[in-house]
């Protein structure tokens, strides 16, 4: 029998509802701590930073939510998304395994980043806010978030982290195309930039610190509110789009995962895809192993601490409960700008420590080389990020081709790479390092905060 | 009711057959000839250079040609590929037009060039080829072969016209990633390129100067053939994929054109996507209009001349009958690298003679301000050689808004800009240079060729 290599939906089989997990978590993530108090606090303190409806999916325990129509329009420009069985890439391999993997990067942003841009710039929209202001790291959600802005008429502010902003000018015209204004991070603008600028005017910034300088100019104006591209409950609420279609496909083809991967920032894409299938697990009984793979250089899941710590490096948001690198740690520059990010989200922090997820770490080459052999096979150029969860699904195909069994293996491709040639080119030359951070550089990193655990 | 923005197709639905328009034009081409003899050729002449089931295919009258299963496989992973309605474009424009667009660029290669390169790689292996040769403008047809020949197994050396090899390294290292060897043209690697760089070093090439560099390696050695990405009957042939999936579109939308609008470089874009429905004129009475738009700067279709010339600019083709302006021309080095060609294919030079197609030129910054109102609008960020397909898009809406009337307009967005960027920020920046080419220079042009009328 031929096989089918791109599975795809029809608009009517898209799925209306995203899904909430926090539903189903057999222990529910501990509540964020007030930043001055580390008292418990209530929704009603996130009002000056997020719109009211954001809010309530950040603290809802309703297991479905449904997608408002203004917002399927727009999913509807590029979804549902395709998935595909990546048959050349097991040919190259020479694996017995079956790789599929769902593609996130056919939209106009490239990533899985529109479908919570969309979803946000909606209900800030709904609330009568006229401008929003985010940071982003390679640009992926910054694009997401520019064009998802000028379409629902608000303006927008992205801090872009500074080593991103150089190396990829690309994402910088592209949000200027959608007519958002563009600042790298750390900048003079700020009081948190001002302060990162004093002590090191080279910082190569973080998304922690970009976070900072968004945060503190969204809550100086009513009319004016911050958007996190990651991390937060309801970011990774709209991205459950991705695994409630992965299952659907997954069932065209016949087939079911052994394993679902992801590659890890602050959790969006993982979860996206993943969420879903760990609903079957605690629901129906599957065994899916949901895997989780970051960079050695930035190994938060892997050798971080669960603790609270803040979203930010500036000390601004609400104390999270969550794997972290400590909120001060800058992470290497490595090309795979959205991954370097101090901390996890809630949810999959607290899913890892209850073992429903799993986590590993990559170093940087063996993860180009990954994507390269992923481009040439099935011809899309991944996004450095993505080229994490390749390099996973790799490890998983040749696993089982040692232990001689055949796996069903499920990546999420997060984006392409057409704005990160400049990592390929430096990849190709030799000169991409590797990096591994050591536990006692964990350690040292976590020892300069003093927050309660 | 709801308006439809994305029209798909299911894979059941893809057309299998290839729209060969020479068994329905009603004056036929006239024949290609010997470049040294000035006699008419046969098919064999052509045997040096391209495999045998191509050349049957250039000159075949058979009205429709199976796409083979091998073809076909690869065509899936990307098509059907969709069809929208730019419901944001139109109110952006107020509009009372109807405005569609078939997008070509999300497949691996970011363009339409991925439907021929597959067939063209396909039919070389079949026949034993090892090597391909070929040229490329922009890039968008380079990387499209270079992925094509890695998947089939062949070696790809690409002679890249210098101003874009300059322009966009991008393009360059996509290709490399899919293992290309990729030349800056002219070179000194072949007599062709020699000749030009000892009458100018700087040159910026042209893709005629790049076809020559390319034959001539081809011709060395029995198992080297050569590549051509448009202009060519077998070229246009696997693009008419694209009109016959837009008939099939169209009818889903419940809707028909009145005009049915591309760029034009060498004319693969617009074919693929009008022939089908110059057919429809031709045998059903329908009355869609079909119109290029070219480059004020490189303007063959509105100000050349239609007579026997060159395809390349060393004068090693055959001999055919074309609007030109002649083939010692290099075009100023305007973004859309694609459009950089002297002359227009055989195929749309005898239909715009006969008065079935229309041509119209235009201006560089007048197409950029066309494609970052589309970016804006549909999210989409468009190739430079497809800003000239919306701008003529827009000219029909505008019209027809001051007459008064509703159109449908139709028309193909060959390419994404993700590798442009760098023309974009010069648009921002108030650096693109505006240039038209006057007749008295095209007739300068043509003066220095002496050649059958």
């Amino acid at each position: 029998m031929k096989k089918t290599t791109r599975i795809l939906l029809s608009e009517k089989e898209m799925p209306c509802q995203w899904y909430n997990i926090q539903a189903d978590m057999p222990n529910k993530p501990m509540p964020p701590l007030n930043p001055v108090t580390h008292e418990p606090i209530g929704p009603e303190a996130l009002a000056p930073v997020f719109p009211m409806e954001l809010i309530k999916q950040e603290v809802s325990s309703e297991r479905y939510i449904d997608i408002p129509e203004e917002v399927l329009d727009l999913y509807k420009t590029y979804r549902p998304s395709p998935m595909f069985r990546a048959i050349n890439l097991e040919k190259a391999l020479g694996t017995k395994s079956k790789i599929y993997y769902k593609y996130e990067g056919g939209n106009y942003s490239g990533s899985h980043k529109a479908n919570t841009a969309i979803a946000q710039a909606y209900y800030n929209k709904k609330e009568g806010i006229k401008r929003i202001t985010t940071e982003t790291g390679a640009g992926q959600w910054g694009s997401a978030m520019s064009y998802a802005c000028h379409h629902f008429g608000l303006e927008l502010l992205v801090f872009m982290v500074k080593v991103s902003y150089d190396q990829k000018p690309g994402r910088k015209l592209l949000m200027n195309t959608y007519n958002a204004r563009v600042i790298p991070s750390p900048s003079s603008m700020t009081a948190a930039g001002r302060k990162i600028l004093e002590q090191d005017p080279n910082s190569p910034g973080s998304l922690g610190i970009a976070i900072s300088e968004a945060m503190e100019i969204a809550v100086q104006d009513p009319y004016t509110k911050y958007s996190l591209g990651s991390v937060l409950n309801h970011v990774i609420l709209h991205q459950t789009i991705i695994g409630q279609e992965a299952l659907l496909q997954m069932e065209k083809a016949g087939d079911y995962p052994d394993v679902v991967i992801g590659c890890f920032g602050g959790g969006s894409n993982f979860s996206g895809i993943a969420f879903p299938f760990i609903r079957e697990n605690l629901t129906k009984g599957t065994k899916t192993r949901c895997l989780t793979v970051e960079p050695s250089s930035c190994p938060k899941l892997t050798k971080g601490k669960f603790m609270y710590d803040f979203g930010d490096s500036a000390g601004m948001t609400p104390l999270l409960p969550m794997y972290t690198l400590g909120h001060n740690f800058i992470p290497e520059k490595i090309h795979a700008g959205g991954l370097r990010y101090h901390g996890a989200g809630v949810l999959v922090s607290q899913l890892l420590k209850d073992g429903l997820v799993e986590a590993k770490a990559k170093m940087q080459r063996e993860c180009f080389e990954a994507g390269v052999l992923f481009a040439r096979a099935e011809g899309i150029l991944p996004a450095p990020e993505s080229n994490y969860a390749i390099a996973g699904a790799l490890d998983e195909a040749r696993k089982a081709d040692i232990e001689g069994v055949s796996k069903t293996i499920l990546f999420n491709l997060s984006g392409h790479g057409h704005f990160d040639i400049s990592a390929y080119e430096k990849f190709f030359e030799g000169n991409l390092p590797d990096h591994e951070l050591t536990s006692a550089e964990v350690d040292a990193s976590i020892a300069k905060i003093d927050l309660p655990v």
